[in-house]
């Protein structure tokens, strides 16, 4: 076991992009990243008859060759996720191994590779399973940290985007079940039943329109013209919520880096060392140098007009 | 009476979910809460005709528990309304049972049960009163917390929101009659008249887009390019109404948490019993541990600057 | 003249609301916004044959009267103008009564009347006078507060809005000139030009979407679902531009009333008369009780912190 | 070359605008855009094949007086750049020539002009260049500063529109994959692939919703309604993004006016020349009259607070 160590933490290195591998780490990165848009590609285009039909064996051979690789970098990874710095206070290997094998992550990793594997030794619904393999799609989470800040943001408003589906979920029952009473006799084979009637709610509210089914009566027609202008309040209260939460998340990473400034200054310099650490801050947060630069110069500026004391008159 | 008038406190305070009682309040929340989605499903898949066939006595026996169970809920709430805290002012108890029976609430509650009893009692059309009683879903407004907070942002740009419903139908009033003048002549089954052609400039200035009414006349097709465009200005201004008047809503929380934190820290610390209340209310407003950490930190900091000299050390 | 002067200067007071008749004034307003909303729904209702050929008799009635009010409504304001408040300045009475003339409210009132004036001497296209009477509708500008400022905020983002009407037209442009190279062969019934192509790029960017034109090609579908995508872009520009001038608004309200408290908080405190001119202010501005409050309050405390001189240590 | 010199001179500062020729300037730029806007005219309506053939005569004229003049624009600006005040550091004019031939503005210039060259040149597809001349409309990107405002604003939520879109593209994949399987089987000619689905999915997605492809069976409903949901959010995000961005632009531009207002009162007075500067700077940062006078008279009103202690009458 000795000898094997040494090697297990280099691969857990590079997968984790830690210093001395971190080229070699991009390069894996950017190779799945590619291998995997390479597979969406082709399960995308194998849908298509004609396609599948002349270049099948291509499709057969990259489909063979992602999953031997995902394969690999899923066992390596499960091997691998002892040495991880996350999970350096835990005890037995076996106990970090389960504890990670339960992770979004490697649980995405794991459904990325079982259609095939499953295809391989039961004759299962082929298409199904062929389908599914585009759920590989989601192993590109691990690499997009702007799709994480967005669902952070998605995360905070929870809450309130719930409540926003709990009024719409009302509202949609209330137009299907009055659109439902208002055109039943009249189109029985659109509007025969409440969930029948929900299609028509639901296109309406969302304001998609598809026009397939559509209220003929002046009663039905009243009705829907009323749902309709509900439609604007469905799709507003979601863009509104969206709206102020991401104008709120903008002020608290330019507080943030206030604050980073703040404590810098403490001392009533900005050393080398701050500096660049205020930079890497900056880049982090997404704020633009003029941005940074007058957040620095703001705070630089106030110290300088400190308050006097009362009593003894001398600067504080 | 004497011996009655614990066992009406008792229910008012199960009611209210006051101390002693909440554990069983609650139970009793989510068990009404549980029926009343039981009973919204019930009334929507009734309408299947098929479905309504097959298990008419399901459908039958949860409707007349339910409504055993609202019933009983409905005058139990009614009798105790008298021990409510809020009314503890009140004079005569049928006063207050008056006042109670005209509350919004309690107007909801009665609209659950009415219909199911005037179908037993009268041979009214039975569709109709089969379907109002989904409006048992607003049963639910009780128990939403988030959807009050939703529909106080909704009250609070009240005004600028009906102006924006006034604005909307004058355009669609003009909308409605110059694609009548244009289309009247061409479609007259589709723009016969002024009201038929407004279900048209609905459709249209709500971006919803049926397609079942579509101008064809090139004059009917430039004014209904210039209502397209004018329909993303509709659409923009409930959304931007609701978007700023989100964004104020959570500064203002924000402030009401700064202020109790300044209220809380006037003599100087923070006691347990303060930071207990301080919890209570940051939940009750909706901000994050973060950002509540943050407001106390910063009020601190600030009275700490401010308190003493550090030349003369006397207290400014 | 001497004699007519006064009841001029009355029946001016009257139609400004100014003190002594502003109950009169009020009721006036009333009695015409009814009137106007009544012609509306006359107007529009006259458009449907059945009901046309039915109450023909009423629906002139309504007209003949309406219009009798309108015009000495329009004569007396025209004869009163001399006397308004904003004319004191200007020399003869001609002059000022020209001026009055061609101010857009005078101009409406006009044009709400000479459209069945025009009908009662010369044989004109009926149907298209009938319905330009609608624009009576505008007469209601003069009463709606609201709706003025919702206009402001339109003119405030006017250059904005200008400049996103650009963006859109040139997007519109060039997306029907790539649907027509893409559709023109195979669809030359809908794609067979530029401007029908435009019905498509307008109705698809603006996400009405009826679907009586759509692309059929494999190229127009790519280039569509292009399109698609952009018209998100193209309805986000004006509500994001809306959303953050109302936000903008808001705070500008809020301002202006820290301001007027400051303003009345210079003698240090708060008298009668100030009160009621802030009351008169926050209902003006749109403002909420518990925030005009906080303004007094907030500013109230800051005064109490203020700064001490650093020379001879007494409270400036 | 020497009596050359000085009308190259006059040339590039008319083109800039430069202050002797500022008015000639103004007058060429006018010129250009009318040229410009008929020229996008023309374009559009010699597609409709009837205008087509009776004003081919006055189409031709059009297009070869517009790529004269445009020629000779684009030769006199390559012939001029070299007296560009930004270019004034480089060393040889042909090098000169060379960078400005590779800039944006330089590229539109040539793509411009190139089609009708090319036509006159070499037999190629007559109408895939006819209307590739519309590009032509860029030519317009040179005058519009609006336009160039708020182009930054999607640039600066560059990385966050991008991840709003790659959320999209997840979306749009997995919503075509599920109806894809739901409905392949029903509609083999609508949902025949996964390529064919995206169609409908893009539609639902981006709230279009033509209707031409719409699910039919129960599953395929059901599906689609949850992605209609969906399509909310999608729209939703790049709205917010942009809303909270324009209302974060507004903010540094008011505060970048403060700064200069700061910048102007150090010394205690606003000189005449300041003033001019700011009014300057307050057209081009887009402020109100209003805003600008607030954001002064704060600034002022801050430092006289400041300045002497009212006891001593030193300053502070």
């Amino acid at each position: 076991m000795n000898s094997q160590k040494p090697l297990r933490t280099v691969i857990a290195h590079i997968f984790e992009g830690a210093q001395p591998y971190s080229k070699i780490g991009k390069a894996l990165d950017i190779f799945l990243i590619c291998l995997i848009l390479l597979n969406v590609v082709a399960i995308v285009l194998e849908s298509v008859a004609t396609l599948h039909q002349q270049y099948s064996t291509w499709f057969l051979t990259i489909e063979l060759v992602s999953v031997a690789i995902f394969t690999l970098e899923y066992l390596l990874r499960l091997w691998c996720c002892v040495d991880k710095t996350e999970y350096l206070n835990d005890d037995s290997s076996a106990k970090k191994r389960l504890k990670y094998f339960f992770t979004p992550l490697a649980l995405i990793d794991l459904l990325a590779i079982l259609p095939t594997w499953l295809m391989m030794f039961f004759s299962l619904d082929l298409r199904f399973l062929r389908v599914i393999r585009l759920l590989r799609i989601f192993k590109l989470t691990r690499y997009s940290r702007a799709m994480q800040l967005l669902l952070e943001s998605f995360k905070e408003e929870r809450s309130s985007l719930l409540a926003a589906f709990f009024i719409m979920s009302v509202v949609m029952i209330l137009a299907a079940c009055g659109i439902y009473l208002l055109e039943h006799d009249v189109q029985p084979d659109k509007f025969g039943s409440i969930p029948q009637a929900m299609w028509w709610a639901l296109v309406t509210l969302t304001t998609v329109g598809y026009g397939d089914v559509v209220p003929i009566t002046a009663g039905g027609k009243l009705f829907g013209g009323l749902v309709t202008v509900l439609s604007m309040g469905m799709v507003a209260i979601p863009t509104g919520l969206l709206a102020s939460s991401f104008a709120d998340q903008m002020r608290k990473r330019r507080e943030a880096f206030q604050e980073a400034v703040l404590h810098s200054l403490i001392d009533g310099e900005l050393t080398l060392d701050e500096r660049e650490h205020l930079e890497h801050l900056r880049v982090e947060l997404g704020l633009s140098h003029m941005e940074a630069n007058k957040a620095i110069k703001f705070i630089t500026s106030q110290r300088v007009h400190d308050v006097y004391c009362r009593h003894c008159g001398q600067r504080l």
